[in-house]
């Protein structure tokens, strides 16, 4: 099969793009080694690209007692597998391996995360993740005791919804534009760690 | 009944709040004549809101030949149904009404939109704006075709993808913070026009 | 857009039907100021008009100690949003603002009840209509009892489960024959009461 | 296993009952060898046992060209199925053998209508039937033009939808009230008919 | 109507199939009086008839002190009416008549085993094996305990799971190839028993 | 966290094993290089362990015209995925990308099988297997006329239902016992190819 392309949308010459824009791909291009997709396929729509990664560094660029950068990670994609989002599961599922310092961890999330090797505190975290992915309407009291039982306070309460109803927005973006995963993501982080 | 409070979460004083935020916060009380819940229901997260209304202004504050304004808030309500979001439903509701000087089409739309006074056209755009709610998974080739045929073009097209993804996340985080709707907007633009 | 007609099937004129059936419309027409559209919609049947006219009042025109008459149409708007029934929401919607005196319940029920400002004895007299309504087939012994516990007897469980599933007719009778809501429905009981 | 009892609610002594009521039971008792359990299962609520077999009656004893009564069966025993009613399956299922002529139609229909044993246009007839139980608000003109191409006039496409959307009243009603199927009806039917 | 084939795909002669295939049809044909068209529709895939008749002889032809043969029957026809297997239900139906000696269980259980006259503990049975049929992937600890506390040991689970997992299989075999079910297995075991 | 057990049930020692479920091990063990947990979880039960890998033999170590062992694996992960089996997407990946000598095609197919790098033809297989997954009741004529248009025969539409439906049972069966994955899975295949 012939690959299919980055994005059902026409992807901007950097040279064309915005100064802020282009220099947040070349930042992250520079880091990474490569561009990831989702930075040329948004690049289309300046305003729109900024806030989006805005707000994902606002939630996902932080770290907090409660709420680990590794344990974002298992939310993005524990989401993106329900949401069928290709490129979120495998590119996150990237960077969940080298932050949890875990090669097994992302595909058994994908997978079925309440068969991965993870604490009841972080199947708990997963749980209410999917309900604000699939049914937030019924969410309630007895949802957000039981976190607090696992000792989430209520910021890291707010992260969890806001990280899967985020990348709720983000797999319909991904979807809608049959965005393609870069190669580059699918080995990363699957060598065994040294401890 | 007691009403219910405005949010799950702490509401800042506005003395307290970053000046960016106290301008906007200000700035859309003169213009509404109130302050809308959600601007105080996000500003404890200073970061997340700037984001959140960046990305809401890039999507809804624009008009294009293919899509009104008031198609852009007829996008809204459906999704904001379909997540039984009461804040975003009620509130768009109130500004469709206004946007398409038609004080009932709102609540045919929130109710069952294929029964509403729409064209075959806006039905389109609804029903995709739905399979991005609901199916983005499998939206194909021929959804984006249907569209072409009813005079959509790319760029609606994704605004029509985004519009409904956006409001995805903006359900959820009301529904994980029990956001209360300001009493003002239920009665906004209910008024037979003159014509 | 043209307004939808008031139905797929023909309306009979109104000197055409059988005496009992005009005169119930007659007194409706002088008691609302209008005819709603269920009652034309349905006279083209005479058997079945009678039928569910009768089943109709049998269980909401009574009122016992455990359930009032405003909480017989939150009942019927529930069930109605959910079956997105857009007559039985915004035509009982109405009826329910003026027997709750409040004009904001409706809409509030209509979007998500679970957030809408009801007491827990309520929100539990719409979970069961819900379950009726969705999955009437796994209803059991524990049902019942949390409704116990809320003080509802055997007579009220009755009712809310009546309610539920005879709205559920009528909503597919509305919906299969694209029944339009009267436009004097969406603005009545909206103004505030004073108190 | 202890049999279980008629219904969750009390079954009132015929003597008690209004007249007409007790005249309807009687009739039914000496047609058909017993009393069939929903009439004594309705029969404390005489309103709404009145209007509840007028309903019935009006869409079932009746015989269109285009509808045979044993069709009109047919539609009772798959929405019941769907719904799992095992009252209406089980009683109307004796009654569809006994007027299809046929012992084996009403288990194919109750199992999976689509492998029965149907002319195309009863099986059309039952995809409409289960698009009103179970997905109305999305029906829409293609589903009336495809029953028109079958020979369904839209007299008989009221009538299909209406069996459809009452026996979703009455099977919500026979599992809120655990409703038991009488012994007689099983083998009712079952004995291969001389043709 | 004429009656429909056995299945979509052709069926072997006799005469043609492997001796031990031919020999187990023959068995079964003079155990039963008539061959089951599943042992017909199987023959054209020897390797497979082999699998699936040795699988099914292993989980169905014991019986342990925690689960009797009637009781392996329940899970199959509740198993088989959920998945709209026609000749699951049906001759597995009949077999289950036989088993435990009851003419009206194997309809009740096809139509909602939670209204059928069952046990608390065999209610439970049929609960995990509609959770395995329906959502495997969520199974989990306080599942099993619960059948724990109903007496069943940790062999008894697992044929339970097996056995709706096994005939989960099985209908959809019997579904894609739209096998017919055998007249003989309507009327069998429904004549009651002298106790 | 500790890493979770390789099945909720006792896994046997080697030496107890029949002869032949011994041998088979052995075989795997040596030709894999480890023993692939699946044959470990399921010796506790020899006849049920012989059935299931003859089942699994027949259908998927053959290979013909329509459909190649590597398209055989695709329909395997595509279904499993949906099951949320993980040891079966995990082990079954590994084998695809083997077989396929494409280390990307396995987790397309796991995430999004729509999007993966598959032909038309492969996609409509997948389609088909999600079909009988999923909603196998509903198969009809249109779905196998559609396979045929791609060039599927008769025996390839069999085998790809087939091997949906088998891998429906082996993902019960993982699930139900919660299976651990092998660690050497993992890693499998991801190597690119020399060309």
């Amino acid at each position: 099969m012939e690959k299919k392309p980055i994005s059902r949308y026409p992807i901007p010459e950097l040279s064309e793009l915005p100064e802020d824009i282009r220099q947040k791909i070349e930042d992250v291009s520079e880091k990474a080694g490569f561009i990831p997709n989702i930075f040329l396929a948004l690049a289309h729509r300046p305003d729109e690209f900024r806030a989006f990664f805005s707000y994902h560094d606002a939630i996902m660029e932080k770290e907090s007692e409660g709420l680990s950068k590794a344990e974002r990670e298992m939310i993005v994609v524990a989401t993106s597998a329900r949401n069928e989002c290709q490129y979120c599961v495998i590119a996150h599922g990237a960077i969940l391996r080298i932050r949890a310092k875990n090669p097994l961890i992302a595909d058994q999330i994908a997978c079925n995360y309440r068969k991965a090797d993870l604490s009841a505190r972080q199947t708990a975290m997963l749980d209410y993740a999917m309900k604000i992915s699939q049914n937030a309407q019924a969410v309630n009291d007895a949802d957000i005791e039981l976190l607090e039982e696992h000792g989430f306070d209520q910021d890291d309460i707010w992260d969890i919804g806001s990280i899967s109803a985020f990348f709720g927005l983000s797999n319909r973006l991904v979807n809608m534009s049959s965005m393609r995963t870069n190669d580059e993501f699918y080995l990363m982080g699957r060598q065994p760690y040294v401890k």
